[in-house]
């Protein structure tokens, strides 16, 4: 029987799955169901746990089996344990998932693995996307939150705790707006959807909502205010990208969530930063690309992770 | 026959050595000769056989054969070559270190590991010192320059072509002062040497010449403007530090380098501002430790990383 990985993706909306082929590296089917996750803790428990019950289901009818299950989360990951996952109401502290998990779900023999959701994205992107072929890898994932994964001699860097990889709580200025996280001048507070919505406020003298994707509309149409605004966040972007060119030599840095979707008007005076900035060195041949995997890329990853660990470790659940 | 390993610094002022034991963990004996680095590179290059010629000959007189050669080198090492040396004059291009030594050093079979001296100098504290038992370590030498050494996993991350760990570049404020290597409000354009005598310079309203180990003194002897220095730079470095939680999770940074001589009062405010500002839980258990070995650490660390290379690999030369 050809070997199947269930991946899920744990998202403030949705509940992301696919079924992995590992060995094809292919994606054989993929789903979604709400998280539902302003009912609590619990209800998320019980949606993942159908997701997963209803995804083995399905892959018993075909001549697969299912030898492992990656959960993408946000927030920090340590031995199945998620913390500080701010998309999800209710998980401000610890939640011993795996746990909670383990004791519902059907195949309890089935090795688990779960990781935060940015290194399932980097990971994907390493293994099968746009970083295929390269060994020292950083991702970047920007959207309302900003988060990163670092890949270094083809591992996965997970630190002492399972909190490395937090790009986005990087400070780029000091004495820079309070970030969610409580420091001043992240990333993300730079970066972030909030922050870029608010330099187009400032931009256009206007106070009326507006999405991300609205302000690259209207740059594409030729909008000062809007080319501004992408402009700017850009070259916020690129010093960040120079910081990780210094910090780590990588041979690419990947970036991927909504913000990059505005495409060139933000992404070329990033480039243009990132050069004047990085020691040449470590510029020189440093391929900056975007994330080629889309919205199913932190459930591959999981499933990826997933394989890999049971495939290497008699203790699938420990990353 | 016990082995021995050479290691050298190759300082801007001095070439240091030690004859090392890689079994005991020991230095046998250690010397050092002047670089005469702005007589040109073939000086120091002479400079270097002679030293390896004197080291190998004492060695010889004991009952110990010497297997291998570490030298660490300011600069960007890659394959032997050492890039943008800037304590070294005329080391600005590259310089083919290896092959230059190589042609004219006794026992040309000797397998020769050049590498970053920051990186060396945190491999030394990792091996035997301040980090000796942890695995994901993170070290910062800040004097005149700013350098940084990153241990992942007990190996030390070197990057795409050698330039990993290039801590002292990574922007802390994108608006801040011109940094040497061309960026702005790189962390050694802020709490480097020079940084600190301009800020002590400000605050004491004088421009008479002073060392930072004379600003030291005048901090301890209560003089405010030398205290408030002192703590500005500490809060700066603390920023550095947070961020350096929250990319790595490190279980342990080291400090090093003559600025951290200047003690408590830096370091301390180094510290309560790292907790200020890091994720809680990456914060929670990082140990700040200053380094231990003192300036021998360079040398033992080329010897430490020389010794590991030739036994691990049969391309010893390719680091």
């Amino acid at each position: 029987m050809r070997k199947a990985i269930l991946g899920l993706d744990l998202g403030g909306t949705n509940i992301k799955s696919v079924i992995f082929d590992p060995v094809l590296n292919k994606i054989i089917f993929q789903g979604q169901i709400p998280t539902q996750a302003g009912s609590g803790v619990a209800r998320v428990v019980d949606n993942i746990v159908s997701s997963i019950k209803d995804n083995l289901a399905a892959v018993e009818k075909s001549r697969r089996r299912v030898t492992a299950l990656g959960i993408g989360s946000a927030g920090l990951v340590e031995n199945g344990i998620v913390r500080n996952s701010p998309n999800l109401p209710g998980w401000q502290g610890s939640v011993p998932l795996l746990k909670l998990i383990r004791n519902k779900m059907p195949r309890g023999d089935l090795p688990v693995l779960i990781e935060n959701d940015v290194n399932c994205l980097v990971a994907a992107e390493y293994a099968i996307g746009a970083a295929k072929g390269y060994s020292e890898v950083v991702g970047l994932a920007i959207g309302t939150g900003v988060g990163g994964g670092i890949i270094i001699g083809g591992r996965l860097v997970t630190g002492a705790h399972g909190g490395a990889g937090e790009l986005g709580h990087m400070t780029v200025k000091m004495d820079g707006p309070l970030c969610k996280c409580g420091n001043h001048g992240c990333l993300e507070a730079m970066i972030g959807t909030d922050a870029i919505i608010q330099r187009f406020r400032q931009h256009s003298h206007s106070d009326a909502a507006v999405t991300v994707a609205q302000i690259s509309k209207l740059a594409k149409s030729k909008d000062p205010a809007a080319i501004k605004t992408l402009s700017e966040t850009g070259k916020i972007l690129g010093t960040a990208l120079a910081s990780i060119a210094n910090i780590f030599n990588p041979q690419m840095i990947v970036l991927g969530g909504g913000v990059i979707q505005t495409g060139k008007l933000l992404i070329d005076p990033a480039k243009q930063e990132m050069l004047k900035r990085a020691m040449p060195y470590n510029a020189k041949g440093l391929k900056i690309r975007t994330a080629k995997l889309g919205p199913a890329a932190g459930a591959v990853g999981a499933a990826i992770l997933a394989y890999r660990y049971s495939a290497k470790s008699d203790n699938p659940e420990i990353n």
